[in-house]
């Protein structure tokens, strides 16, 4: 008989999964979604081989449960469905902001149950199932957290969660899970309220739809991720509200001395220097992708 | 006979210039370049018929002279060159910050010299004459600059380098020139800084290249731009600096409330409206691009 992984909210990455698990693995899969016209179009399908608007139905058949809704709501779930629980079976997640859901899981998860979070760095600013695709994580970066002092982690599932993520194309990287919503907030939050702040600036006000005319492929992709889901983003900016509120601060402390720079009277040296810094880590960055 | 354009600098912007003027036109182009190995580049490609080191040499025999080299050099060798301009022919340039440009135009362009400035905004963050394409200019936005108060500038000029742009695919947009650097320091030079702090704070530090390893899409886009000639970018930010600053001022008002809604006591509902009206924004301009 064959493992069976249950997903919890069949958006882009839980509806991803579903395909890829399907595509690229033997695990059957089931899955749980709010509205009976997202389970019907995973079935239609075929990405599950059954899908169900009754949580409970979905946990109790599943070996492998994976937990794909926005950070909050992943929490407030489990904290209800732990009960359902049994031994041997397994937790995982796929948010981007872990904190709130570990101390759920944490506070109530039951003797023998096992939890490896996990975060797929895939996505887009545009969600839902019609979005799905099983080739969403080829190329990306799939990070499996480890927390080795806790009873319920396990060296076995990080194993079998990084297995999954190999097979679907994507580069496994194991961060220590204290470390991981700082790292994000680092890489992910902060440059997502950028990229929001940058369209409020650059083409908000009276006259910031004749600004935006004047635009091009810069604005474009600075801002692009500002159209993500606002709801899901505020469940996971305020998940990891003290380390964005560095970040923040870093952010504040930097544009201070872009302003010196421009004013400076040493014809620009500085801040071309500053320019040519960000861009040797931009070029860093394109290098480590290549790989 | 045909009319010459000559381009003084084949650059990104200036080379894509020569090959879709060879392309979509009747023009006949010629070309300067500091290096003779982009004029031998040029003249084997064949978007120029004639190439040279020498700008003397260029403009003598131009009837329109495109400034196709960064704000600053073109200023410097506008001043530098003004007496070899005969009336009858059309100064243009293609630069992002035109402040410089044009005070040095004003000052020295002889009488019977028409001066009409451009503004394709079409770029990337890799430039040189390697990466230059006749399609450079497709749906992109093709900026002309509108004083008709000035005894220089020609509705007729402006005319014929708004069909220009349309030959090469473009939509032609209008704007005053007084307007035109406050308008692209909000669309184009704020997002090219943050793209830089989004790199440095992000990608930057002992562990940075680390955490650019967990990052993702959203960090590969929002910093994609700073990754440009930080040369080129010194002299358009320097050129058009009280405009910049007055968007970092902008931009530090709003990291400041973002930190103040992240830690409101308000479930977050502040801070979802305000990834809402940024997302409205974003969504705008995705409109605005398809059209």
């Amino acid at each position: 008989m064959s493992t069976t992984v249950g997903i919890i909210g069949l958006g882009l990455l839980g509806g991803s999964m579903a395909k890829a698990l399907r595509a690229f693995t033997d695990y059957e899969v089931i899955g749980y979604a709010r509205r009976q016209e997202v389970c019907d179009a995973a079935l239609l399908d075929g990405c599950v081989s059954s899908a169900s608007t009754d949580v409970t139905d979905i946990i109790e058949n599943s070996h492998i449960v994976v937990f794909a809704l926005p950070p909050d709501r992943n929490a407030k779930l489990f904290t209800e469905t732990a009960h359902l629980f049994r031994p041997g079976m397994v937790v995982t997640d796929v948010s981007s902001a872990k904190r709130n859901f570990v101390k759920a899981v944490y506070d109530a998860i039951p003797e023998g149950v096992r939890f490896v979070s996990i975060h797929p760095m895939a996505g887009s600013e545009r969600g839902g199932f019609e979005m799905t695709t099983k080739e969403l994580f080829r190329h990306t970066t799939w990070i499996v957290l480890d927390d080795p002092s806790k009873a319920c982690w396990s060296e076995q599932v990080a194993q079998e969660l990084s297995n999954m993520g190999r097979a679907f194309g994507a580069r496994v990287i194991h961060v220590l899970l204290d470390e991981h919503d700082d790292y994000l907030a680092s890489v992910s939050h902060m440059p997502h309220l950028m990229a929001a702040t940058v369209a409020v600036v650059g083409g908000g006000g009276e006259d910031g739809t004749f600004r935006m005319q004047l635009a091009a492929g810069g604005f474009r992709d600075v801002t692009r991720i500002c159209a993500g889901n606002p709801s899901m983003w505020r469940e996971i900016l305020r998940g990891n509200r003290e380390a964005v509120l560095r970040e923040l601060t870093e952010v504040e402390t930097q544009v201070a001395r872009l302003k010196e720079l421009l004013v400076a009277d040493d014809e620009g040296r500085g801040l071309e220097e500053y320019l040519r810094k960000a861009k040797a880590i931009r070029d860093t960055f394109t290098e480590l992708m290549v790989k």
